[in-house]
């Protein structure tokens, strides 16, 4: 992967899902935590995630509400060929440009269908249309691109192209101050290390502390997970909460 | 579980997912797919899901423009004993209401301690807290309770404990006509039954028609899925897109 990039800074994003089968349950999401890791590990904040039916209306709300709060948004799903697949219309609609079937994503499309001795129907012409202005953004697994129109990165649902048109994506973008994290695990409920944890994150407000109980074996434990974008303060607040931890006999 | 069926109708719902460690990736949602089947099974239907950070102003703001504009807002994560546990607080300021500790919900958790001698700090105290006017919603595994606060439920984002305070929870719900929904599997790839299909939604409007391409063992099939709430034209249109697809040679 390469990514440009901005040497200060925080670079953030939004995710925006596209699916009735994810709301009636029906298609269980794997895309949430996978694009989660993917911009954590290059440099970019996840900020919200939303989900919302393949309804015009309402996926042209969503990308506005989210494209002018942060620096770009992800979008999963509804660029396959049929009726239900909404999602380039609809973010062109968001954008108030233009669609049209694209000669730089119908080329190889038309190699690759020829290839395979498999017919150009119309609905597959469909997913050619590209909005105008965009970039396409390049699917290695079945050549239909993704695309990227100002801030906005529209990619497939399946995860496994979806996970190419991310890792192809990821050159468009500028990235930022990488989010650094640290955990310390105890084998102690949170209720009773709550006010010592509570008091270190008065003392490090530039350190984002979360607290994630577990049970292992019937027992109860506790995450504790610091987070910053600032090395050594992360070491120094991770160091000195270890201290505290074995001082109260809780590592 | 039991709910009040609501004899016409449709009831919509929204799900809030609260957490930082959801957004960096550092936890895996599971709630989402679970919840979507519940709200489905018992003829709610789940139309927008939203994941934010722990932060005060984004979890009030979420609360406010789902609240409004579904019939339910359920929400998972923030409820624990630790300082970035502010769910509860965060939705009494959604509603502008106060939050205290509630009687209600310390008698039994002072119990429960008791029994098994650990003792009720000031965080576990904190589970305790609950807005004014809010009802209870029974946690059987931990025993610190999620509540009702107008038509906003709040539950653990711990699976195993959102589970039980799900099914505490349905008896307070109304729920409406369920989403019914068939589904037929072709070895086809979707571009090839994209027109015929397009066509069958347009004749029935009534239906929402969906396509999910798979693959198995190398071969392109899909998943062709009929939704409505009323079982006769359902089995109508699957019926007649059944024939479509033997007629075809697809199925």
């Amino acid at each position: 992967m390469t990514a440009s990039p901005a040497p200060e800074g925080i670079v953030t994003a939004a995710l925006l899902v596209i699916g009735d089968e994810i709301l009636s349950g029906r298609t269980k999401d794997k895309n949430i935590g996978y694009i989660a890791d993917h911009l954590t590990a290059i440099g970019i904040q996840l900020k919200e995630v939303r989900v919302v039916p393949d309804e015009e209306a309402e996926i042209v709300a969503a990308v506005n509400a989210l494209r002018h709060r942060y620096n770009y948004v992800f979008t999963t799903g509804g660029i396959g060929p049929t009726h239900d697949d909404i999602t380039a219309d609809s973010v062109a609609k968001a954008f108030g440009v233009g669609i049209d079937v694209d000669e730089r994503a119908l080329a190889p499309m038309k190699a690759h269908f020829e290839r395979r001795g498999v017919e150009l129907t119309p609905a597959r012409l469909r997913m050619a249309r590209i909005p105008f202005g965009a970039e396409l953004v390049e699917n290695s697994i079945s050549v239909a691109p993704g695309f990227k129109l100002g801030n906005v990165i529209v990619m497939a649902g399946i995860p496994s192209i979806m996970a190419v048109m991310l890792e192809a994506a990821t050159k468009f973008l500028q990235t930022g101050k990488k989010m650094l994290s640290e955990g310390i695990e105890l084998h102690r409920p949170e209720g009773e290390i709550a006010h010592a944890f509570a008091e270190h994150q008065k003392k490090y407000p530039g350190v984002s502390m979360g607290s994630y109980p577990f049970s292992r074996d019937g027992k109860p434990g506790t995450q504790l997970v610091l987070r910053s974008t600032e090395p050594d303060l992360l070491a120094q607040a991770t160091a000195e909460l270890k201290a505290i931890c074995t001082a109260n006999g809780w590592l």
